[in-house]
């Protein structure tokens, strides 16, 4: 194998993939890259098995042939070398040799063989949709996977497809998370991806055009052109969140949602000892009381808001209010109430692309 | 107590009392800061008694007085209340009132009568220096002081001021760090900073203005007009740093800074392994030759350089000349050597304000 390129053609390349390898898998050849040169096109592959990335580019190649590198050595040099050409060859005894201006590495590297092969995904049947679009719908719901590995389909975002719509979702038992966009495509899909892969997936994905994705039984295909990120899907079977959204509720709030995100926020200063986040809502006519108190001191928060219903009051673990707060984007959102102990829906005023559910706390008293 | 002011200045203030109170002190009431609150002036105090650091500012007093709060709850509610007038007052059942805007806080206080006195220094004594200067050779000097505690003294950085000249130098026993600057004092000081309380110093020091510095016997008084530092100083003997600097070589190598950095940090990627960090110059005419090698591969780095002298290989940790080439400012360096077993001395070219030196590793063959 021998090729040349440019140092941040290389490095760009190894950046993408590098977010595959975590270096916590069991087999040791995964801590590398997989390098194949063939013809004009260099492939980098990186994997962790759950999670598989591979990206090509044009380089010059001199002779083909592939090799599995050390992912974090590799990447580390080629970062820390002169922007420059780079030239790459194997040599005798397993070793590949970097030439860069006046430096020169030499690495040993293992048999790309040994490396596994990337599962094979007939891209038959894709659907399109924007980057940006499905990296807002991924940031939109993955906060509300569950940490725990108790309902490990519950650590996954379920991706539905139905009616031409795309449906994210994220539960965790004590709330509820809710993307929709609409895609062009009729098929009936529902597979749950991994948190932790998706968390790379919103590192690669750019804020320009479009992704084609395929499912397979076992796996998504994410298609960026000269990238390709393979995740595994989760087994089982995902809560049927439908049912857990009530369709009816008795009082709804609009509130301007920065002014409620800091009120929140400030009130849960004095709520943080013993780590109960236990904030108040006291829901009046014109007005929003939140108050909170422990052995440091107590706080009372005002806001205005529009009340259409009866007034209520209601407790929460702040935390799962201000998740949601944070990542929704519009500058008014709507609260839906039933009663002290039935779960708050929380939307956009304007825009219905998505549905937020927190589950209150019931208080010793009630 | 009563007072009021915009809420920046009091974060501001209290942002610089907070860098003293580390959470590491015995005394649960330096967790606290001091509020005091006099005519019109609001002083503020943090100490975690090695460090303490007072501010003054004017604000709107109503009724004086003095308490102490919990330093991180205090200042994480008003890091977080709207850019508004804040208004502070003692209520009944030790407690305090913080009102601004919307939102009320009532916090639990603690007695100021219990708050450490500071240590009196009398500021008879001064000289004066720029602020950036100061802390530019504080920087240049403190990634040298020693990690562990086998010699207390050498975990801070001396203070000597002698002949008008003011030098700090660190040692922790492979190498040694001294910056230089003249001063307008006749004095002849001694004093030894812990290391930990000038890393905070450095954060509160600006680029503008002057500082007066004081010592007594057992602290050192940084004053910045509405704000002073008071460190404690190490007791003890620093080692007789000029004694060990070699006055004679038998070479010398002019390098640029950047190039042999980044050289360095290269060779250094394979020398990692088993944390040696071992690499060797092999110094030649007009060229220096970097090279290393552990069972991850090898390396082979070139540089230009001008030689006066014999050549000569020899080897280092990487670390400790990485570490001096990183804080050294200038375009070009030069480095004295005696022999491959004898301390290498580098200096800036143009500028005689630093003198860096370096003990070598002998290698096992020699």
């Amino acid at each position: 194998m021998k090729f040349s390129c440019q140092k941040n053609i290389l490095q760009e390349a190894i950046s993408i993939v590098q977010k595959a390898v975590t270096g916590k898998s069991t087999m040791p050849i995964l801590q590398g890259i997989l390098i194949n040169a063939k013809d004009d096109t260099l492939t980098l592959i990186g994997s962790d098995i759950d999670l598989s990335i591979e990206t090509k580019t044009n380089v010059d190649i001199e002779e083909n042939g592939s090799i599995v590198v050390d992912a974090r050595l590799f990447g580390e040099i080629i970062r820390k070398l002169p922007n420059a050409a780079v030239e790459v060859k194997t040599t005798e005894n397993n070793c590949i040799e970097i030439v860069c201006s006046k430096s020169k590495f030499t690495l040993v590297h293992l048999q790309s063989e040994d490396y596994p092969k990337l599962p094979e995904i007939n891209e038959d049947k894709i659907f399109t949709i924007n980057q940006k679009t499905l990296k807002s719908m991924i940031k939109g719901t993955i906060f509300a996977i569950a940490q725990d590995e108790t309902r490990p389909i519950l650590t996954g975002v379920l991706f539905e497809i139905k009616n031409k719509k795309l449906n994210l979702v994220a539960i965790d038992g004590y709330r509820l998370a809710l993307k929709s966009d609409f895609v062009d495509n009729e098929d009936v899909i529902s597979a749950v991806i991994p948190g932790k892969t998706l968390n790379e997936v919103i590192k690669i994905l750019e804020d320009d055009g479009d992704v084609n994705i395929t499912f397979s039984n076992n796996h998504m295909l994410i298609n960026l052109g000269s990238t390709k990120i393979i995740s595994r899907l989760l087994e089982g079977e995902f809560i049927k969140y439908n049912s857990i959204i009530p369709e009816e509720f008795n009082l709804n709030v609009t509130a301007k949602r920065e002014e409620l995100l800091e009120a929140i926020e400030r009130a849960s200063l004095v709520a943080k000892d013993g780590n109960t986040n236990l904030i108040k809502l006291n829901i009046e006519e014109e007005l929003m009381v939140i108050t909170s108190n422990s052995q440091l001191g107590n706080v009372r928060e005002e806001i205005n808001i529009i009340l259409q219903g009866q007034p209520l009051q209601i407790a929460f673990n702040s935390k799962y209010l201000i998740d949601v707060l944070k990542i929704m984007d519009q500058e008014e959102i709507v609260m839906e109430f039933s009663s002290s102990i039935s779960p708050c829906i929380m939307k956009n005023k304007e825009n219905d692309n998505c549905i937020y559910l927190v589950l209150p706390v019931r208080l010793a008293n009630e």
